[in-house]
This record gives structure tokens, C-alpha cells and sequence, in this order.
């Protein structure tokens, strides 16, 4: 996507390349930083697994394991939208990726590797590239999923869209489709704490936060910035789960996704629903936060329907990998919003909570 | 990587998700636009290959041709710095996916689908996108690549992110890294085009410019517009070609990169460079642009590798799917620029097209 030089501030002008396409990741100021090759080699190269053949090619190879299924998925993060501006660099690579890897653990499947877009903006850092770079390979090591090539462009915003590539047995991926009345509903971890973290950094001085101790108030920000994808629980969803997503999205708008692609619908009891005891004393000192917490976003746990006489084995084998879930639920026959019964009164979330782009 | 709802312009407040998410492709501003189910029903699903699962589940899904590799790359492209942001939105679509499997023919690899990452500005218009995927699901006809997810955000400024997969029998990927000292170099298609094409929009007043009539003006820029991968090389490069690469970022440029990969140099006939009518009429009248032609980007053509014994079966190969190619010169030993022979003059472009961010 290269042209003639000497004009730097014209479409057509951007001298980018992939990752993969070795000397082309970075294009510095003439005279300013490190050259291309220096940085490449400095931060992604050492990112980069077998398939990213050294980011010196201009595409990755996978070499797919005989009998199984690809799984792909994508999601992006733009500064000033989805994160801000001045957060921890290395916590947006973080988050990028693990996202990801979140929706790849949901569908069963085992990580194969990934390929990133970095859009940089002008003024960007070579100590912000540093620490990028250094918690997206934490990220890559801890989640198991290499770098296998990228892009990277100049544009108005940092922003972040990673392609995750994984694995599954042939023809085994967990769909959203296969949830089935009777089903129980299970949710990994716990709920709302990210809802949470992000209203802590939006309004610091909320009555509720100063009932949270400040331990309790790092964690709901750190569960907001730091998903902890749910990988090892895959493979009990490929043993067990009828149907599964990730709820990125808010646990009452997922489920009902999740109910509409499944062509059923859900009660589910909302004392059940696993809150982290942080959050539990947010609800003590608010109890009207519940609402945000069963309909805020970027839990990255993951839902599963899972078919009764399964159950036992479904919790038993989450148990064993590491992973607490909870049922918290039933798939019902019809359709429309699932239902939410706290005590005596229900309560359906509508269409949820993403209503605008 | 949804929150709750009532906040839209603090990071954490875009409600987006995949495409193959199938509500949430599109979030128009309650009332003002057709919902999200209606635009992605109507725009992204038709595109949606049978891996995209009709952009219905977390991720796509990818069944791998058993005794194939799979082949990644990642191509973006952003308004202001690689397109003008009032070009023909289908002509967006088009060269943003065309790139892409640009790199994939290159490789030897023939197109399996691609993800979409699609950020739109707030001034978004469902006429913009109703155009850009109708250029988006012409292309991936054109090119036998489909849609298999994406992601929509908002941001800044419009941009476009695409992940292709192509397939090539195991083992077979071909690299940058393998031309050999004695093999001959050759190139498809014409060199040159689109670099006057982008100079044409830039510049439409220059000398030159009147030299040409205005079919040929028309024809440059569209090459410019318009990339036409050479997916049909792909097998005539698996059989014979020791090294490929495409021409992206300019003959020079691109030629140097892969001779460093295979630590090789090189030496060119710069009379021997295909160039199009346009493009001689335009060299007569300022034989100066003869370095634009050289160094410019956007040709999206094959740059090969070719073992001397191997030369006569590329280019009959090449003749029998329909893509011109081109012998322009010989690798040889050494390192460093290639050399290009312009007559008794020579000429080494030094670090190419490719020196800045």
C-alpha cells in the first residue's frame, strides 16, 4: 500500500506493511527512532511463533492439526471508544487479545495464534510501542497464542483489531444454535465485576465506591482491564455444553442472544447469578447497580447450556480444570427476553444493552 | 466489548460486536436507522460464506482442505492516509480485500474467505455502507473469497481492516526467502500504472498529464482503484517458482525485500519492465517519471523467482491461465539494492519507496 515518498500527509503516502513483511512494521521519522528492522526485531519478532515464519514473509503459514476444525474470530478496540487514551499500553494488548481468545474458548476451541492491525497515531512513542509490545507477549505466552503477523498503519486514533485463530476437533466448534429446553444455563467466574470497574473509573466518587474497600475497588478495575479468558474450560464445553458464547456483551443481552439463535427462550434466578463479594457490597450499599451488573459488559466469562444429565459432569469437569461455574438457570420453550426472577418480582431486560452502534 | 447503555461517547460505551454476531453487526441511532438485524440481514449476511455461519455465532468456522496449509495476512486501510475518504465506497471495498488476496496469490495460496474489521465515523450513512458492501460482496464474488465474520466499530475515521485465508497444498507455501543467484526475475501484469494513476488525482494539471487521452487517464487511476489480483498465477507460482512476492510497495522496493530474504542481489533490464501504453505515453512526454514507475506503489502485481530451466514452463503456464508475465532480469550473488541497467546508465533505488511511517 506504498507510493512514490516525500509526501507524508496524502492518501496513498502511508509506507506500511505487515508484520509479517519484516523490514515494513514500523516506518519512523527519518532520523528520529530506530529504523523499521530495529523495532520489528526490538518487539514483535521475538512475538512471533513458528508460524510467523520471523515476520519476514508477507503472510503466516498454519499448519492445522489433522482432524480439526478452524475456529476465527475478530474484534477491535479504538482509543477514546472502547479504551482511553492514556491507559497502560500494555493493558489495551492485553485486552485486545484476550478478548479473543475469550470467544475462542467459547466455542471449545484451543488457540492457534493470531494476526494484529496497529494503527498508530502521529505522535506516537517508541516507549508506548515498548510497552505494547511487552504486554501483548505476556498476553500471547499466558494465553498460548502466538503472533503470526499484523499490519500496521498510521491513522487518527490508536486502535487495536486482532484476528484470533483456533483450533477445534473436526466438526466438533460449539455453536450459539444448540441450546435445548430443559437445558441448564451455567456461567463461568463471576458477573459484573468489569460493569463495575468501569463505572469506578467513569465516577470515582459514586456513593456506592466508598463502601468497596480499595483492594475491592483495584480488583472491579482490574477485571474491567484485564479479561481472564476462560481457555481452559473449553474443553469441558466440547465434552458437555449443548450451546456457549462468551458474555462480553452484558449477561442479559448475550443470554438472549444465545436464546434467539437457539430459537428458545430463559428464566434465569438472578440470586444465583455468582457476584464477586466486591460487588456484593457495591449491591449492599446500591442495590439498584444490579441492573448494570446483569446487563453490563466485558465480563469475558462464558455462557453454556448444558443438557441436564450433563450437568454434574459439566461442574465437575470445570472443577478440575480450575474454573468455578454455576448454573444459574433454564432454557425454556418460546421466545422473547429471557426472564430474570429476583424473589417475587421478574424482570426482562429488553433488548439489552447494546442498542446503538 | 459492550457496557451499559445511555453513554455514548466515553471509551466503553460502543455497543459493537462481529459480524458474526448477527445482532449487533450495526447499532444506527435508535429511530434515525433500520435496526442492526435488518442491516446485517440485508448488507453483510449475503456475503457470509458457508463458514460464516450466517454471520450468526461468535466465530467462523474454517474446515481446512485435509493435506492443505493455511496462508494469513492482514491488510488495513485508513481515510486520509491510503484512500480519500469521498472515494466510491464500493472502490474502498474492492481494493481493501483485493490487497489482500493479492498477498495470498503471491503465496501460492488460493482464497478460503476473509474477516472484516469495519470502523465508521459517527456521520455514518446506511447509503455509504449499502455501497461499500455491494463493492465488498463483488469483489469477494470476483476474487472466490467470502465473508466469514468481522467486527464493526466506531472511530475517527473510516477504516477497514481485512484478514484473508487462502489454502496451498502442505509444505508448499511459496516463500520470499528461496530465489536463487542464476534464477530469472519476472513480474506480471504492468508496472507503473497506479502510481500514475495516484499521481493523476494528485497532480491532474501536470504536463504529463496532457500527453494522455482521457481513456488513458482513466484507465491509470482505476488501476490505481482497482487491484487485480493475479489468484490465477497462484499455481503456475506453486510449480515453479523458487521465490514470490506481490508488488506492492513498488518494483524497487519490493524486489530489494526479497532479495534480502533470500540473501541474494539483483540485477534488472529496466527496458524489459512491462509498462502499459498509458504509462510510455506518459515516459515520452516526462521521461523523469520513469523513477515514480519504479519506486511507486499499488501495482498489485507478481513479482517471481524462476529457476532458468524452470523459465519456459512459468511463462507458457502463465500464458495458459490468461496473466501476462514478464522476464525484467537475472538474481545474482551478493547483496545490497538491486542494480537496475538503464542503458549505459545504472541505478540502485537505495531504501525504495518504503522510508517512512
Amino acid at each position: 500500500m506504498l507510493y512514490d515518498r516525500g509526501h507524508r500527509d496524502n492518501p496513498g503516502d502511508d509506507k506500511d506493511e505487515g508484520l509479517g513483511k519484516v523490514a515494513q512494521m514500523i516506518k519512523p521519522t527519518a532520523g528520529r527512532r530506530p529504523s523499521e528492522d530495529e523495532l520489528i526485531a526490538r518487539y514483535f519478532a521475538p512475538l512471533a511463533g513458528e508460524g510467523g515464519l520471523g515476520l519476514k514473509d508477507d503472510a503466516a503459514l498454519l499448519m492445522p492439526k489433522p482432524g480439526h476444525d478452524l475456529v476465527l474470530t475478530v474484534d477491535a478496540v479504538v482509543a477514546g471508544v472502547h479504551f482511553f487514551a492514556d491507559d497502560d499500553p500494555g493493558s489495551i494488548a492485553r485486552k485486545a487479545l484476550g478478548v479473543n481468545v475469550s470467544d475462542l474458548a467459547a466455542k471449545g476451541a484451543s488457540p492457534a495464534g493470531f494476526l494484529l492491525t496497529l494503527t498508530l497515531p502521529e505522535g506516537w512513542t517508541e516507549a508506548w510501542l515498548a510497552a505494547f509490545s511487552e504486554g501483548l507477549g505476556e498476553a500471547a505466552r499466558g494465553f498460548a497464542c502466538p503472533l503470526l503477523g499484523g499490519d500496521t498503519v498510521r491513522g487518527p486514533a490508536t486502535a487495536v483489531s486482532i484476528t484470533a485463530v483456533g483450533e477445534v476437533p473436526a466438526g466438533r466448534m460449539v455453536r450459539r444454535t444448540g441450546a435445548q429446553p430443559g437445558d441448564r444455563l451455567c456461567v463461568s467466574g463471576t458477573i459484573g465485576d468489569a460493569a463495575l470497574g468501569l463505572a469506578l473509573r467513569r465516577e470515582p466518587a459514586a456513593g456506592w465506591a466508598a463502601a468497596l474497600a480499595s483492594d475491592g475497588r483495584a480488583f472491579l478495575i482490574d477485571r474491567y482491564l484485564h479479561p481472564q479468558p476462560r481457555t481452559r474450560l473449553a474443553g469441558v464445553l466440547l465434552e458437555h455444553a449443548s450451546a456457549a458464547m462468551d458474555v462480553s456483551d452484558g449477561l442479559a443481552g448475550d443470554l438472549a442472544k444465545m436464546m434467539r439463535a437457539s430459537g428458545a427462550a430463559a428464566v434465569v434466578e438472578a440470586a444465583e447469578v455468582p457476584l464477586s463479594p466486591d460487588v456484593r457490597s457495591a449491591l449492599a450499599a446500591e442495590p439498584t447497580l444490579m441492573e448494570r451488573v446483569l446487563t453490563g459488559g466485558d465480563d469475558y466469562e462464558i455462557l453454556a447450556s448444558v443438557p441436564p444429565e450433563r450437568l454434574d459432569a459439566f461442574l465437575a469437569g470445570a472443577r478440575r480444570v480450575g474454573v468455578a461455574t454455576t448454573p444459574i438457570g433454564t432454557v425454556t420453550e418460546g421466545q422473547g427476553p429471557p426472564l430474570f426472577r429476583h424473589g417475587p418480582t421478574e424482570r426482562r431486560y429488553g433488548r439489552g444493552s447494546y442498542s446503538h452502534f
